[in-house]
This record gives C-alpha cells, structure tokens and sequence, in this order.
C-alpha cells in the first residue's frame, strides 16, 4: 500500500516529558516523497488563491515553510521567538502551561493587504499559531489561511484560530497528545 | 540596475552586540525574486552532481535548507540545538567566543554513502559548519559540500571547512563583522 503523510511521522514516547508522544516529522522532512507530497498537499487546499507571503514558525516551520514558499515562488517570512530577529519588531505574548511566551515578526515584512498563509508542523493548543495571525493582521496583512503537517484535536488549537475568522488545513490528526 | 543577492541583504547595527554589523538575510528571503534566485545560484555550483539530502543547519539555514530540498526533490535533515530533536542523536560540541555550544543529529538521519549538501546562511568562524561536517561523516555520508548565502571572510571559517576537505560555496561576503 502506498504510504500516507502520516505513516513518514515517527512517534517519540516520553518526549519532551514522560507520558507524551512526541509527533516527529523529521522522518517525513527527511524522505524525499514524504517531502514534496507534504508541500503538493499542503497547497492542494489553496489551488488558484493568491498567496503574497508565506509565514513560517519558528522553527520546524522554517523547514515546511521555506518549501511551500518556494513552490509557490513567493516570498516567506519568519515568525521567531522573543530576541531572535535583528531588526525592529512587533511582539505577541501566549501562554504556556506554565507562564508565557512571546513571538516575534519585523515591523516591516508584511504590507498590508498582502495575502498571507502562516504554516507549521504541528497545531496543538494553538498558542503560536494565535500570536502569529494576530501579529500579521497588526501589520495589515489578510490571511488566507493556516496549514498545518499535524493536527491534536483534543488540545482545541483548531477552534481558538477559526474563532478568529481563519481557515485550518491539517493533511493528518492524532488522538491523545 | 538588477539586483543581486547581496542587494537584498540589510545591515543592522549593533545587534546582537553593541559594535556588531548583523547581517540579516529576512529582507533577502521575504522577496519572492530574492528568495528564488538565492536558492537557484546556491544550486548553480552543484549542478549535475548526486545529493541525496539537503542538511540545514537550526534556525535560518531551516528556510534555505527547505527550499533547496525541494527545488532538488530530495529529504531535508536538520541539525539542532542540544535538547531539541526527539529521537535518539549524536552530538558534536564547538567552541564560542565564551563557552561551547552542542549540535545533534539524528542518529539514523542519514545513511553510510548519503551525499549530503550542507546549507546555512551565513559562514562566520565555522564552528557550527564544522561540527555539523563532523556529524554528518560519523554517520558516514559524503559531503558533496557546504553551501552559504554569505561569507565573512576576516573571522576564517572557510579554512576550517576545507581543512576537513570540503568544499565551499558562498553567495556574497561581507568585509568586517
């Protein structure tokens, strides 16, 4: 049988912490079919919208990112921890389990109105995912979407960023986290 | 007059040092023209040569090393910060200016005989290159060679890397830090 995405990601047990199974898609990324199939398919739910930009999370979503910017011949633009971008910038704080974090994007990388897709591996909580599409629309960007390799569904990432008026896309899900 | 690479690329004074001319590749990698012909002229070097993965150094040389696998439609594999790859790893310490710092692969990311591109964006003093050279022929691969968008020439690192027998290629260097 041909293989799936999802068959290329390797299930991790007790990563970061014991009890979790850590979704890794450096198994997918790392095949060259797995590769290419997860961009075609991550694009396939776009065919025919204009896309600007494409924004990618630090920093696995650098890898699918740079990809998917390049097939679509557009520009990519990271979004990045607190302290990692160089020049100006506009913050978002989120929360963790335990305190909170903060993301980054240059005051200047998007323009308004352009049409953005913010991509990443993984949707979880959806804590980044929300801090990044509240990042581009202050800068006047219009999203076209979030495109994920992974959804969990039981963690509720996908409802917190549709109740900002975006589209989700995921090519597969996991139960449990 | 058309622009070059080097073009795209912007200064940033005193980040992340007072003193310091940080060269920041966001501006070269969020035009769409920019982005594209970095990945094209990077590849123009290895034409008609085997790679069979495109290794991408953690974070920036994510993004490149994306787009590079998949304009040559093979895996990409990432090398990380100690503590961020799930699975089981090697790892390869290098000296900073205070300290040491350990980058880790995945153990079973490439195979004996893999020939491996090694992509990031910019070649300082090549302690990271260097180790993720080293990482790469623990496994047994062959470096088919080390690809950057920029050189900076005064801090040595291209030395480093040919001492270990590889070759380098840079898009663009820069005098001074």
């Amino acid at each position: 049988m041909t293989k799936t995405v999802k068959d290329y990601i390797r299930a991790i047990h007790d990563f970061p912490h014991e009890g979790i199974i850590f979704r890794d898609v450096t198994t997918l990324f790392a095949d060259a079919r797995g590769f290419r199939m997860a961009v075609d398919q991550l694009l396939h739910a776009y065919a025919g919208q204009r896309i600007d930009k494409v924004v990618g999370l630090e920093a696995r979503g650098f890898i699918l990112g740079g990809a998917v910017a390049h097939q679509l011949s557009t520009g990519f633009v990271p979004i990045r921890k607190k302290g990692k971008l160089p020049g100006t910038v506009i913050s978002e704080a989120y929360q963790l389990e335990y305190g909170e974090a903060v993301m980054e994007i240059h005051d200047d990388a998007l323009a308004k109105g352009d049409k953005v897709l913010i991509v990443d591996d993984l949707l979880a909580t959806g804590g980044t995912a929300d801090a990044a599409i509240k990042l581009c629309k202050r800068l006047g960007a219009e999203l076209v979407g979030c495109a994920f390799v992974i959804d969990l569904p039981e963690l509720g990432g996908r409802k917190l960023l549709e109740d900002q008026g975006v589209t989700v896309e995921a090519l597969c899900s996991f139960d449990g986290h």
